[in-house]
């Protein structure tokens, strides 16, 4: 039986409808409106369009922004100095540093400058700590991960009690994903799993996983008979195998392909996220969100 | 055949004398001394007794050391200039504000007060992030689980590649071990697994650990048939679950048992803590450690 396919770019627009009401309730009820600036040095052509992926979906919300791009040659110390600005600036709520920085530019000491309350990227070792911690605590969340438990959670599958099974252990989403799952609360509670590089026997963890996440950046790395019959597969991966004529434009564009053999495990997963269109769409929606908490949490609403 | 028994007492005791040689060496080559502070509000009896003991152990190492007793009714503003007052203080390099507080004083923003870089309990969330993120990132692991991996490490156990069950994700032990092991890098780079309340089948997932690490607070919890025959079992557990009459004293002390069946799970394990005598001598030391290492960094040596 074919599996269900997890639509993240149909996710993705039922959140952004939520939000969007949301945010013209804030106004309406509170007058606040959410902020988001985004900063970029330099002009690094995926970067410049990563940016306006945001900004356009920060216009679309109906929020507050501003894309401050900034030259090549600008310095650590103006850069801190602007952020800094932007963290006093109280009709700003998120502050997004685009990576990555020139080379002279220190990365780490200007992410550990934004002010942790406005980290809507949710890589500050405050919000890391605060995640870990979990409860109450977190604020935050990484987008894709959070993508991630959103996507989990909106198809039906019950976390609680759930193996989940996490490949890859990276900052960016196998750790951030693995923590998030075994806190208590809703969405989570499951039995988690984290499996990597130094791992034995891979393949059979992967076969116990009620929830199999997979980032691990391998294309194909996951063969469909790793997976449990009835499984809900999520593939991170976003792996560049070669390059095809767009038959929209005639351009030459990437071929991508998941961690996961998608074609093999379709027709034994209970559901799967394809590569594009699964995890990728979530991500920006999940800042979004991330700022539209940020501007209630700053206004005290709820 | 009977397990070998890991007496954290003797490991403690051997990690004193290498951190007394550091000590001496610091002062003798860099002029420097490890300065540890504690700050105990009011007079909770067990609380007097946690700090006499950091005390002691940091005299015999040769600390600098202040221990700041504060009346019960301290307010919340003036533990608060106190902890600035002892942030500023170059001989200072960690700093311990026992728990509980009294009720009329925010733990956690009196905890959050606490420059990260001197908070040798490695709780702050900053911290708690650090351990997370991993690598060079990490700073002051929090001390009880610093002091498991010591003891699987010490006792020969190979970590990479090695099956770790965790049973328990509280924030002192669980989740921070759970995250410790699944690091690259020695004494880590394990596959892990956290069971807790909410999981299914926890026998068959202890029964697959090579490393079994126990904090549940629940005494008895893990009975021998869940230990797979050679495995490291770490017991964190620490319960009263009744009084004796001390042989020494003749007055009434507390009858502690571990959350594992000790006596039954010898016969199976290759290696099991006692309880007490195994996890528990280990924390103190870890927590000189953590401010030896904050001396070193705080004084730029090595």
């Amino acid at each position: 039986m074919a599996a269900k396919i997890i639509s993240g770019t149909e996710i993705a627009a039922q959140i952004r409808e939520e939000l969007k009401k949301e945010v013209a309730d804030m106004k309406e009820k509170h007058g606040v409106v959410p902020g988001l600036v985004t900063i970029l040095v330099g002009k690094n052509p995926a970067s410049v369009s990563y940016v306006t992926g945001k900004h356009k979906a920060a216009d679309e919300l109906g929020f507050f922004s501003i894309q401050d791009d900034q030259p090549e040659d600008l310095s650590e110390a103006d850069l801190l100095k602007l952020i800094d600005k932007y963290n006093k600036d109280p009709k700003v709520h998120g502050i997004l540093v685009q990576l990555p920085l020139p080379k002279h530019i220190d990365e780490k000491r200007v992410l550990n400058a934004i002010d942790p309350d406005k980290d809507v990227d949710g890589f500050h070792p405050v919000n890391v700590g605060r995640l870990m911690i979990g409860g109450k605590e977190a604020k935050f969340l990484p987008c894709t991960p959070a993508g991630i438990q959103e996507l989990i959670v909106r198809s039906g599958f019950e976390t609680a009690g759930a193996e989940v099974v996490v490949v890859g252990r990276s900052n960016i989403v196998g750790k951030p994903i693995a923590n998030i799952m075994l806190q208590k609360g809703k969405g989570a509670n499951a039995t988690v799993t984290v499996v990597h590089t130094g791992t034995k026997n891979m393949d059979a963890h992967c076969k116990r996983a009620d929830i199999l996440i997979v980032a691990a950046g391998v294309p194909g790395l996951v063969k469909p008979e790793w997976i449990k019959p009835g499984a809900c597969v999520i593939d991170v991966g976003v792996n560049r195998v070669g390059e095809k004529k767009s038959e929209k434009t005639g351009k030459m564009v990437p071929i991508l392909k998941g961690d996961v053999d998608f074609d093999a495990a379709k027709e034994i997963a209970g559901a799967i996220t394809p590569v594009p269109g699964g995890v990728g769409p979530m991500t920006i929606t999940m800042l979004m969100k991330n700022t539209v908490k940020s501007a209630k949490t700053h206004a005290g609403i709820e």
